[in-house]
């Protein structure tokens, strides 16, 4: 199985969340599960990509801008932001982003 | 030094380009670096964010739909695209987006 989201023709919409995280875990990765797997029973959730190294990238997509609106306001979520931001990340960027065109190349 | 893009305020752009490859380097990682650096150099060039595991992410950032068309069209970068369908990517996606929105924490 591949782990590159199959999305529906643009436009759709993602977003880049880009983060640097302290170097105690704490935690994170059980919530960072939790919230992938949360993610994705959403409304409107087309696909999630996510790698971490020293930086994190993780990208989401997701039908309009309402069920990303819908989903940064879930109480679960907002509990994982603000230990996020307490306990595990040094600094992060999201970025809303339309798509507005995409192809792709399989073997 | 962040490994997160400083970008300017929105709108501009960003390319997400996921990819998974072949198990064989064959070159890869140094022709890798040299695109990253060759990205860098190019007009419209607002910041770049790599991080590669099983699956890889990258997301560039760019000044407008010109810049990444150039750069997209770039000799060299062509003969590295052209490398990467014939000897290292098993499947890869492209996304063109408008980054409407932006926000940030630092500790």
């Amino acid at each position: 199985m591949s782990l590159i989201s199959k999305t529906p023709a643009p436009p759709y919409y993602a977003v880049i969340f880009t983060s640097e995280k302290m170097a105690d875990d704490n935690g994170y990765s059980e919530m960072s599960d939790h919230m992938m797997n949360l993610s994705e029973q959403q409304d409107g959730f087309l696909g999630i990509e996510s790698v971490r190294e020293e930086l994190g990238i993780t990208v989401s997509y997701w039908r309009d801008l309402e069920s990303i609106k819908k989903w940064k306001m879930h109480t679960d979520h907002i509990q994982a932001q603000q230990k996020g931001r307490a306990n595990w990340y040094k600094n992060y960027k999201v970025r809303i982003c339309l798509v507005e065109r995409d192809y792709g190349f399989e073997k």
